[in-house]
């Protein structure tokens, strides 16, 4: 979070106001390493801060409470925080102050998980049985699917998952389409990337903790499954992978990272070369 | 999160085992309407349930405390669970039996962004300048932007935005590029979709609490700012844009949703139209 370096040391009632810095959203950030170490202190100095804060004009307080402050949770929660987020290791609670509603930004709201499209030089595609999950003992063939990594590439995601589950080493091709979908996980929402890959391998070991069977199976063998029949979502995404097979379609495309932040850009192909100062030419759209 | 509907009653060591039910991966979900009310209680049964569930070679134990059950987050973290997410609302700790690393899945990682691209019929591009963030009294014109809202569609999101902050009633067209950056908020990754929209509306009404001014400016002089000279991201943002507008770029479209889930996917143009069927005429990657 961005803040000022600027620490609050102002009593108010005889009490000390916790230690906390200002962010660029006339909110303030409750410093953990300054924590009082009994609940009872915190309890005080924490309404004491409240109304404090709230004279001031203050908005969002933000309140980090680490494992070693758990106990402290029960007593900001009573005093009118809540959860905003939790992770291994600590848990984030906020307290919005104004009377107009809060716009405090949300926490991390979707997973995102890849699916990989590979074929070997005969032109079959790598599939794969899962030993968990609603299609274990069904017999049906997959492409390899995963979640992605904490802070890990969408584009490396598809090439550890295949690795995983079948020991073959490939490369990233492209983003051939993606879907979003509500309600997943904890009620949180899904990002799914299939992703095209180049096999740079061909015998498969399949994982033993997560994979009942892999192989190499023909495009058409593995469309025809009759799983895919009423499945509208993944019948499309075949269809997009055998065009991209045929070369009849051109996904999003790594675009080279760099700048302040560390990223990866992912974008289609651009049909001329001229890309700047061409903007007299601008076609409306339709 | 799946489940079967068989609750646990057992008895250990004289404390009656924490109400529970199975899930499909050997896990244990603690009943939260089932829960003691003191936490002297849920202490002592809490520690004869993990017992009793590594006895029985159960793996991951969720436990979800609703904000009335606050008081027991301590004891629970005392006795090995840890945060796994939290919400408004409640806080979900998971402890994971077994000496072998944990399978749990991680919550939700990355938030998303969406960034509207909209000409109207002057071919002029729709930018503002935002009151606050890091941008603010710099005088740079920037694509409305915002984070999408909970289980909201992306393509919706850019509309919602675009209506926000300028007053502009606008139709999505297609997804132009995207950007995943880590390390963003709190720590986690960050999904920004550039969406080309089509202006529905001429007259622009900025918006009071974040928008300190918004216009109609020639696609030139947009991307002529200074600040976009040495920020290789944006310029390759712009330049989608521009080609866009161009007729000489295609993104991915929405495709109908359906099936047992709800959902939005993305797809890109297929050059043949013979989609089914057609998988003798496989072209080789490259």
């Amino acid at each position: 979070m961005d803040a000022s370096p600027v620490a609050s040391t102002s009593e108010t009632h005889g009490f000390q106001v916790l230690g906390a810095i200002e962010d660029r959203y006339d909110g303030m950030i409750v410093e953990a390493d300054l924590l009082p170490s009994t609940v009872e202190e915190f309890r005080s100095r924490l309404e004491a801060s409240i109304l404090h804060w709230k004279a001031q004009g203050k908005k969002g307080i933000w309140l980090k409470l680490p494992l070693s402050h758990v106990d402290l949770v029960p007593t900001a929660i009573k005093a009118g925080f809540g959860y905003h987020h939790a992770d291994p290791g600590y848990c984030m609670l906020t307290l919005w102050l104004p009377e107009v509603p809060s716009t405090l930004p949300a926490n991390a709201s979707h997973q995102v998980g890849v699916g990989a499209f590979l074929l070997n030089d005969a032109g079959e595609v790598l599939a794969v049985q899962e030993k968990n999950g609603p299609l274990r003992g069904t017999g049906i063939w997959k492409l390899p699917t995963g979640l992605a990594n904490h802070g890990e590439d969408i584009c490396a995601a598809a090439v550890r998952e295949v690795k995983e589950e079948t020991g073959i080493d490939a490369e990233f091709q492209e983003v051939l389409c993606f879907r979003q979908a509500h309600g997943i996980a904890h009620g949180k929402s899904d990002l799914f990337f299939v992703c095209a890959l180049r096999a740079l391998s061909h015998d498969i070991t399949p994982q033993e903790s997560e994979i009942a069977d892999a192989k190499w199976l023909s495009l058409k063998s593995f469309r025809e499954q009759p799983f895919f029949a009423d499945r509208p979502l993944f019948r499309t995404m075949m269809d997009i992978c055998a065009a991209q097979a045929r070369g009849d379609y051109r996904g999003l495309r790594l675009c080279a990272s760099g700048g302040d932040l560390q990223y990866q850009m992912y974008v289609g192909e651009v049909a001329s070369d001229t890309l700047q100062d061409d903007t007299d030419t601008i076609k409306q759209p339709q």
